[in-house]
């Protein structure tokens, strides 16, 4: 139905205070941006440099060494290189490296497409495959979500249960959920970044901190595929390995989401303020309420009480999974 | 306030059909990963081989026509250019690639990693850096979407706008939401996917395929790193570009975002008619038209009227944003 003037009142109150916070907001993104370009400049524009020129270096030793190699040849050779290495070829020997689409490679491309991570170290170079490639992420973005969102449904029914088992037994909900929370956090800490990485080092010779990068880069779905597992040619990889690894970026995905939420809702509070909590009216305080109904239970370390940022959220919000179910009862 | 009565009864209902329809889940879930596995596989499989067998042979006849050069001395070279590769070092000797860390490469590394596309063509290599990424991802990552939440609502508030104008002057505004949701659908397919890779193509040399793979790829976050602007070493790029390519992303990720939205809700409505249409209730119908409350249009091409998906849907979800607020208005 279309009701143009119940719609004008609210659309109007929350343009009015949002121009000078989205203003704010873009000057804050930008801001950070810059912060970015300049630390990494500063952290890595000194060592790539080093390592350029000690590549230069190299080159013009090798040039001298091997006399029958001319700059052209070398230079071609390298371009050769470079693009046989982009292609995923073994390039040395004795090599047999995953990247080499077989099936544990493409089963591996496929997990890191779906999943937004995208490592790069393999990429498809058919057309027929670039073009499968983006109807494969089109279907299997959304339904990677959709797993996510169940998973961390379940995993938040998990930790209510537990809440409200100690609840019980203690006759005091408020302490029984915050023990709940911060055990699930602490334990996810433990379980899915801090953990995983001495695997890692055992298995691929990385160092702990390495691991934990690459940890931390693989859940964020960021990506870079500066690491990947299962990469080292001269390492044996059992079965279980890259089957627990590939559970791992499953369940920790739907874990770092709550913690990249819990900042997200810190953030978004002061934009929250201006476009909901200033509405003082009973009416208003009462829907805000909706938002924590029967089946939904706030953490207790958790920022968004009283004055809950909005839904849209991006990855992170599907570990707020029962609050619209909930509403559905209370409403009543 | 700690309610267990409350709580018992809907979890109880959810759980009760959650289960087959969680299996069902996770097995087209793996059914879709086997079938990407399989095509990738076949497409990819034959076409990799071929390229290493040919790298192989090429790698002989260099050894065959420089004689000078044993195969210890080319495979450490061979190791020294992916090495050299891997961090971004320039090397051949008349370029200047981006990737050098230079202020605008840790401009988009900086973009790529809270976007999290992470192309991965360029990645931190000292340990201080490696760990401000983790960081600077950590915070970054919700700003940016949140940056993305507001870029959404503003292009949602402007279709919104334009189905009510439309809607006022035809005295039809079911025809008017519909024109105006496929006019931003068609707009944004022109705006975000077709048309850039023209401009991909004439400014980086790509076919027109690549430059929308390279489009979907990135807008999507994938970020395989294979195709990335600004690379070609023989190009000179103006500023305007650049800076056009940073606009576009974040828009067109908003938008994409809007069709795996779409997408997504089309997959999570048998879900949703198990946990929450068949309440057959009339509260529970009360409580799904909140979620149509009046500052929230629903566009009549999306699937989600009626049985509307639950809130948590990843990064696709931020194209839904005023339906809290329209509830708290609504409520009364």
């Amino acid at each position: 139905m279309y009701r143009p003037r119940a719609r004008a009142a609210p659309e109007g109150r929350v343009r009015g205070c949002a121009v000078p916070s989205n203003v704010l907001l873009l000057l804050a993104y930008l801001a950070y941006l810059a912060l970015g370009t300049g630390v990494f400049w500063t952290l890595e524009g000194r060592a790539a440099q080093d390592s350029s020129r000690s590549f230069q270096r190299d080159k013009w030793e090798l040039l001298q060494n091997f006399t029958c190699l001319d700059r052209p040849a070398l230079d071609s050779l390298i371009r050769d290189v470079v693009q046989a290495y982009k292609n995923g070829a073994s390039l040395l020997s004795n090599t047999t490296s995953m990247g080499r689409w077989e099936l544990m490679g493409s089963f591996f491309f496929s997990v890191s497409t779906i999943t937004t991570i995208g490592y790069g170290n393999l990429s498809p170079n058919t057309m027929a495959a670039r073009l499968f490639c983006i109807f494969f992420a089109l279907v299997g973005i959304p339904l990677n979500l959709v797993v996510l969102n169940r998973l961390g449904r379940l995993m938040q029914q998990g930790v209510n249960h537990c809440a409200s088992r100690l609840g019980g037994t203690w006759q005091d909900p408020d302490k029984a959920r915050w023990l709940a929370g911060s055990g699930a956090l602490l334990s996810g800490l433990l379980l899915f970044l801090l953990l995983p990485p001495l695997l890692f080092s055992h298995m691929e010779g990385w160092s702990y901190t390495e691991g934990f990068y690459f940890a931390f880069i693989t859940l964020s779905t960021v990506g870079f595929g500066d690491y990947v597992i299962g990469m080292n040619p001269s390492q044996r990889y059992p079965l279980w390995y890259k089957n627990m690894v590939s559970l791992w970026i499953l369940f920790g995905m739907a874990w770092l989401a709550l913690i990249i939420k819990l900042i997200l809702s810190q953030l978004e509070t002061p934009g929250r303020v201006c476009s909901c909590c200033h509405h003082s009216s009973k009416e208003d305080f009462k829907s805000q309420n909706w938002r924590q109904g029967p089946d939904w239970e706030p953490e207790s370390h958790s920022p968004q009480q009283g004055c809950y940022p909005e839904g849209p959220m991006g990855i992170i919000q599907h570990l707020e999974p029962s609050a619209h179910t909930a509403g559905c009862d209370k409403d009543s």
